[in-house]
């Protein structure tokens, strides 16, 4: 941190030495003085080289935090800025043969394989319609004025700036060409007609990380009257939209009603995003707005809709028990076992499941946070390659996309489509029975096991239980006396396929993929001559690399008034305020800059020392 | 700041107790959880308290500094929230029978207005379109994100909760009515059609201080095509339409030509705001944007076009000529000289003053900054009035509406027509004359003096030429031996009125006119029995108030690179880096609230740290 001062500091000096020496000189053209801003620039190169071993002090504390993503860190242990700088305007041109990388999105999965990627070996271009990430996990935080929008996003082009040969368009990908490996591209801003005109670009290899949109399930009025949380845009407006049901409410000429009905605040979907901003929006109102509306408070009202029978049914159900208590001590009401069939102005209609009666709701303001739906662009390509009626990409282990060569995809947009073992047993038992006797011996059995166990994770989850124990001590001392034919072998596996499970649509799991992929292309020339990977069950040698496997470092569930519920590794579950403090100093670590660090804790504390602003802007 | 923190950091304790409390009781409902808040924030008004002692050190604070409006920071001495807060919800109904202040605007001269008022003799409705006061002078540091446009401003609503009998409605006034002392107002946010209505509130005093709008001249394409600076949504817009520029000149497919004219930003004006304006955005792209976007600096062009010969020539002329040599250094071009013609999409047409050619400019974005005009609300009004064609509303020194009763204008809105002396000089001279003998004896004279003068403040400037010198002379010895006829009396006052001057129309004269408009309020009642003005020349007895006098503290014109220029009292000049600190100083001495002089200063040391953010958002 105080280097990073330093070398800014350095930068300010002799940026002030610049402009005596300027007026010294008198007058001069704006390109000398942009010059002379190089010279400046690359003199506090050394407070670029002094920012390694921070970023690496905090690659540690951030691994000694309980929470995943942190490839997120790790990535700013690369070439010092100033030199990539000048190289990122030079290379990008693309003038030598290196492969070419496109990279489509700047949300975890694509910061954080761009951050792991060693980019000296490729040409990369990353095409987003944002130029900066956003740390979603705390856009509720942002909904209330707990933390500023600009506090939770850094600029992609300062994340390029640390690496070379990477440049980045701000654009929408509207097209998927793999036949010519082409993306056809849509400038966002049309300003003034210019640069308005669609782009092509080329690729070698294609890296689909855009991401995932609001899931209305086609509920009639969801896209009109409600609001979503998944852009910093949306978490703005729905600030906005709050301060202006209160104030409307304030207005002199309203009947009681109308002003109870512009202060009863809906969310759909009892989720975590659901859930932390429900906890918000309470400590933004009885914390902070019960004092500039004392009249109004009589009228407020904040409810969830849930369609399944508890809140936050993902987490251990300590939890959401825990929550639900919370809340019902906060005064948030909870619906659950509802499903809304409409949402008109004014009202939502939903359907009690229990009675199967319909209830109207009236709402001032809805937000809508109930799972996440396709993006056109990646609906459309799957109908291109045949991955038709589907959730997101279908991709295999090594996250590439199933039916398209040299194309990867990863975050919310893609699914990893486990390959299911029954369907190879014959391949496995063939590969493990090296002398073909069509009997497996225990020592054959356990040379091939480690690639089996790997090929199929779901394996491990089903070693655990007792069907397996056999298995387990066959493993532990092999004897070549021991025999276990197909059948056998079969039936001892029939049901490891029912432990799969698909990976839940988290910032954690994208950030892992990003890093996975990113350390793949890295050591691409290595492991093209001597594969890493598992054996091949169908077809000989080597899989070029290990499969993708996550890990869970837990989760997190903020439920206001400075208390907070966690799920750690070890099925270890954490409540209270302590378990606030905790998420403060993991979220705090897991800022993907000093930059972003230093203003999410500054407004932290500003929100503790001032309260929250409710300036209607 | 520290009990500041103290008494938030009470509040946060007795939280925490409440919680634990409340974990113990289990269920309850959220009205009860309400009014536990209330307990909760009561126990902290000690906190409010001590806060008064340091609001009274930040007056002396302020009081030291160079520059006006210090208005703004006394107010804070006020009853203490926490009892204010639950009057403002009880009196706010409007039960008792104190005369009713309608205040339009939110802006510095509604605000210091509001802050000065002792508003427990007055029920005071306060009517805005905005919920918030922004510190103005910082608008330009908003558009290049050098200070985050929340940090400039302050919500009326935590104004308001330091006042009794204060209530704040968020709508447009859109006519009024002084003949029933009514102002039609609507609301500014139409919400699902909640709470759309417009409605209507009575006075028996209105106090006009809605400030104005950009002035565009009726310059064709203007309104289309430009920016201008004058809400924080400007501001937020021009620093959305930089980075567009820059995302844009950034994409593969542009030619040469396109890169260049998206990259020239042209400024209209070369006021203190355009320059202001001018100097933040050459740092944002010299200091910043030229590390993020290194291959497009070559195509960078600032033009800053004016009609003048020179710009800030409402400054002293060294300093225009500093700023004019600075900005030549830093390659940023003036075109002085020049008259706007039309604005087209692309391109500004405009006419140069010496040769009479029309040229054109190409632009990617043009800022507007020439000067204010009338909103349409107060146009229509002056109509209803009779003040037809002006830009302002005409008031006298007192800031009384002419040919309204009970109605005063200040700030942007406004101008004080100054009685000109010759009018009056037969019943001055009649008045002074008290002996009626045709002749005025210098003691006679002087008895009279000290009212001419502070009714007629022209005098002042006159006293010190030359042609007065025989009358000081005489005021500092007065013998009834010396006698003036009304010819000779004229004649010695025959150009006095030339020295008559339109206020600027500044955020200081704002503060000062709401400071003083507020403290004849507060006098009212006192004043009715003992007149404090003076003494009327056409009628009997004293005037209810002094009229306002202006006083200037002197003014800055950052220029940017941590250069500024600035006039300080006593034709003092100041130039440089120094300036640049002092303005800092006063700057932060001067914002509204600890809230916002926190965060001001937390935004420049961010910027020093971690530069300006270019997020496009």
């Amino acid at each position: 941190m105080f280097s990073s001062l330093r070398g800014r500091a350095r930068r300010f000096i002799s940026y002030s030495f610049l402009v005596g020496h300027r007026r010294g000189r008198g007058i001069s053209n704006h390109k000398e003085s942009y010059n002379r801003q190089w010279n400046n620039r690359s003199e506090c190169s050394s407070g670029g080289h002094s920012h390694r071993t921070h970023y690496f002090v905090l690659g540690l504390t951030a691994l000694s935090a309980t929470f995943g993503g942190s490839c997120v860190l790790y990535a700013y242990t690369s070439p010092n800025s100033s030199s990539s700088l000048i190289d990122s305007g030079k290379r990008s041109e693309g003038v030598d043969k290196k492969k070419r990388i496109l990279l489509l999105g700047s949300g975890w999965a694509g910061v954080s394989f761009l951050k792991s990627l060693d980019s000296t070996q490729y040409d990369v271009h990353v095409v987003s319609p944002r130029n900066f990430f956003v740390f979603t996990p705390l856009l509720p935080s942002v909904t209330a004025g707990t933390v500023e929008a600009r506090s939770i996003t850094e600029s992609i082009r300062k994340i390029v700036l640390k690496k070379e040969n990477v440049k980045f368009s701000q654009a929408n990908c509207t097209g998927i060409d793999t036949a010519n490996k082409k993306v056809l591209c849509r400038p966002v801003a049309d300003h003034l007609d210019l640069g308005k005109n669609d782009f092509e670009v080329e690729y070698d290899y294609l890296i689909i990380a855009v991401g995932a949109q609001a899931n209305t399930f086609n509920t009639p009025g969801v896209e009109k009257y409600c609001h979503f949380l998944k852009e910093i845009e949306d978490a703005e407006k729905i600030r906005e939209s709050i301060v202006d049901c209160f104030e409307l409410a304030a207005l002199p000429n309203l009947s009681k009603d109308e002003r109870s009905q512009l202060l009863h605040f809906v969310i759909v979907g009892g989720g975590p995003t659901g859930v932390e901003f429900a906890a918000e929006l309470h400590d933004l109102v009885y914390e902070d707005l019960c004092k500039l509306y004392p009249t109004l408070m009589p009228f407020v009202n904040i409810v969830v809709i849930q369609s399944g029978d508890h809140i936050l049914n993902t987490f251990d159900e300590r939890i959401s028990q825990f929550a639900e208590q919370k809340f019902q001590r906060d005064g948030i009401e909870l619906k659950t076992g509802c499903r809304v069939l409409e949402v008109q102005k004014n009202r939502i209609v939903m359907r009690e499941k229990g009675t199967g009666k319909k209830v109207e709701v009236p709402y001032g303001m809805v937000v809508w946070s109930t799972g996440i739906g396709t993006r056109p662009v990646i609906a459309e390509f799957m109908n291109q390659i045949g991955q038709h009626d589907r959730r997101a990409l279908a991709t295999d282990e090594w996250l590439r996309v199933k039916g398209c060569p040299n194309t990867y995809a990863l975050g919310d947009c893609a699914t990893i489509e486990q390959r299911k073992l029954l369907e190879d047993v014959a391949y496995i038992f063939a590969l493990a029975d090296k002398d073909n006797s069509g009997n497996l011996t225990a020592i054959e059995f356990k040379e091939a096991f480690e690639s089996i166990r790997e090929r199929y994770p779901q394996i491990d989850i089903y070693l655990k239980t007792q069907r397996m124990k056999d298995v387990l001590k066959i493993l532990d001392d092999p004897k070549d006396s021991v025999l276990l034919d197909i059948e056998q072998f079969k039936s001892s596996l029939v049901k490891v396929d029912a432990q799969m499970k698909a990976l839940p649509a988290t910032a954690q799991v994208a950030a892992q993929q990003g890093e996975y992929l990113a350390r793949c292309f890295n050591r691409w020339s290595v492991c093209e001559s001597k594969p890493e990977g598992p054996l091949r069950v169908r077809g000989d040698g080597r899989h070029m690399f290990h499969p993708f496997v996550y890990k869970h470092f837990g989760q997190f569930a903020p439920l206001g008034g400075e208390q907070a519920a966690a799920e750690l590794p070890g099925d270890w579950i954490s409540v209270g305020r302590s378990t606030q403090w905790l998420w403060y100093s993991v979220y705090a670590s897991k800022q993907v800059s000093w930059r972003t660090r230093a203003l999410v804790i500054f407004d932290w504390s500003k929100r503790f020392l001032f309260g929250r602003d409710a300036s209607r802007m």
